[in-house]
């Protein structure tokens, strides 16, 4: 079966990882999912740019992973003298920080490896061996993002389950699973940890146009967890909650402000709306690297327009009159008031979150250190 | 252009028609639109039914005008007995009755059709020469009613076209325009009377998940027409509203109880919480035909859950896991709370919709004589 076969493929590699036998950075090819099973093999970081971009690689957590494998392919690369890679290197770096606007963990990432890197190349020595240092401390962080994102999950899972009762039905919005991070997933990881605690409940699932990352990856990921799924179009949300079938929604994000604003997945917004109207718990799930405490308006966060093919066509199927405008935003922002509680790896946020997020993010060394470098 | 020769194809022949010199049913095949040019050719009731069924024929005047046309193609066909007639007949009305339960102007129409074939049959004379009238007042029913729609939708645009301001941004669902209708529209009507007024304005059209009746056809029927339209999948309407980006919303309907509960396309109920949610006014546009006085509470509505294969796949592309359970209802049920006003071909109903409708409906005679069938 082609899903039994692809999910071995998924458990045989994580999202996204380093092979260090052969020396690349493999990643599921996810534009292909759930048909196809495609490992896409890395050995530019041209690559890792082409593959964030095209969404090959998508989800807040595992684009910061990705960006920083792409940092240690760079180094790895390099071969010049100490005088051209101060030109190269700032390259580098910017290269990966424009692939995609929103999601904060993108510059999270980056900037931890670009301190890990400035940090080694700073110290005495001839270039050649600090540069040597620098790629093994470069390929030691992206891979400590990497395991540091997993246990993060698991936390964000642990605390966030305690929230879903037995016998209860969820919503879910896009893919935080574990295609959207290094493994486990933010609100699918709620999910996952439910399910290990032996819990029974149901989860419906948006589809999520244009892109349909809820039909499939979430759809895709559930099924193969044994969780009691249920795949809707985005409109279906409004009259399950009005008819009373829905407990909760649980979503993941791409940025979130100091005080509590929520970018994430287009449709997220509107869904938040439904639950307030309907008196029903929204509830985000997100790791500190999400958090960008330098913004506190949602307005200041810069929102991804993408391509109208992926509006006006289905492949290379077209769905519109072929000139038809188009606005393809790629996110919306949730207000605080609309947010219940925020599950993250450092524990859950109440309101109001201007000042949980202040208290519970200020305990975070790492978060404190590395902030987006884009506003 | 396919578009322009499509366009001459719509406006050479109207969504429905009778063909008098081939005697057949001719309909555009809406499946097909917006890229192929196809028209049905209906000689049998069974291809009527078909076509409402695979929804070739949709939106619910057009639906009403179809089985109308579908009770005629059934007389035209039978050549039996008055003994065998007795029980064709009811078997005719049913079959036609039968093919989507939710829009009422289906049972209207029928209804329609039935009292004026029996009351022509129930006179004196031989069986023949009966059944020969009957045919030919038939034939008159479904062309007035398609008449009457067309007439009805050009008056509901000119009452809705008063709410609209110059300069205005307004947003709509799923496709109540020339092609849901016998020709005009409703919700679309609204903006083509706006535009022969001459007034400025633009419109989001809601690409309408699953089967895309806005990028398909609103998106189409508007370029046509040189309205200034933006397609959008669904759930971007929420991020227009809360940047002010939208001054109304504007939808058809598929039935409309005695109490203003509107049943209409999946994606209209979150549509009118958002517009609440935002101050925007919500506005419904139906002739009388699809007002349903034997209901008053939306709940009694029958919605029509559609094929999982609408949202497992696109065309013969698979976007989910085959096996994924789907939850595909083609309709939802706004409150009247929610409704701002609602544009008929009789005039505007305002709030309280209880009292509104009861007065402006119980002028219509043909409302009062034909109502729905199927509660």
């Amino acid at each position: 079966m082609v899903f039994k076969a692809l999910l071995q493929a998924v458990n045989m590699i994580p999202t996204i990882n380093y092979n260090t036998q052969l020396e690349l950075v493999e990643l599921i090819d996810q534009t292909r999912l759930p048909l196809e099973k495609s490992i896409l093999r890395c050995t530019h970081e041209d690559e890792i740019v082409q593959a964030i971009k095209t969404m090959q690689i998508r989800g807040a957590p595992a684009i910061g992973v990705a960006a920083a494998y792409g940092v240690f392919l760079g180094l790895q690369r390099f071969n010049g003298s100490e005088k051209t890679f101060s030109a190269f290197w700032p390259g580098l770096v910017d290269m990966l920080a424009s692939t995609r606007p929103t999601a904060v963990n993108l510059f999270w990432a980056l900037d931890r490896m670009r301190q890990t890197v400035e940090t080694i190349l700073h110290t005495q020595g001839k270039f050649i061996e600090r540069l040597a240092m620098a790629r093994q401390g470069a390929l030691k962080e992206a891979q400590a993002i990497q395991n540091e994102d997993i246990a993060m999950c698991r936390a964000i899972g642990r605390y966030g389950a305690e929230f879903l009762k037995d016998g209860q039905t969820w919503i879910t919005h896009c893919n935080a699973g574990a295609l959207a991070t290094a493994g486990y997933g933010t609100a699918l990881g709620v999910f996952r940890a439910a399910q290990e605690q032996g819990k029974k409940f149901r989860v419906f699932v948006d589809e999520t146009r244009p892109l349909l990352q809820g039909s499939r990856l979430t759809a895709w990921e559930l099924r193969e967890e044994n969780i009691d799924a249920t795949l809707i179009c985005d409109n279906v949300a409004g009259s399950l909650m009005a008819n009373g079938k829905i407990q909760a929604v649980v979503v993941g994000a791409d940025r979130i402000t100091a005080h509590g604003y929520v970018a994430n997945k287009i449709g997220t917004y509107p869904l938040a709306v439904l639950a307030s109207f309907h008196n029903i718990p929204f509830y985000v799930a997100a790791p500190a690297s999400t958090f960008d405490l330098k913004l506190t308006l949602g307005r200041r966060i810069a929102i991804e327009e993408r391509d109208p093919g992926e509006v006006r066509s289905f492949g290379a199927r077209p769905t519109a009159p072929f000139d038809m405008p188009v606005f393809n935003p790629a996110f919306d922002v949730t207000p605080p008031e609309l947010v219940s509680a925020i599950f993250t790896n450092v524990g859950v946020l109440k309101p109001p979150f201007s000042a949980s997020i202040r208290e519970k993010m200020a305990r975070i060394p790492t978060q404190a250190a590395f902030t987006a470098r884009k506003a």
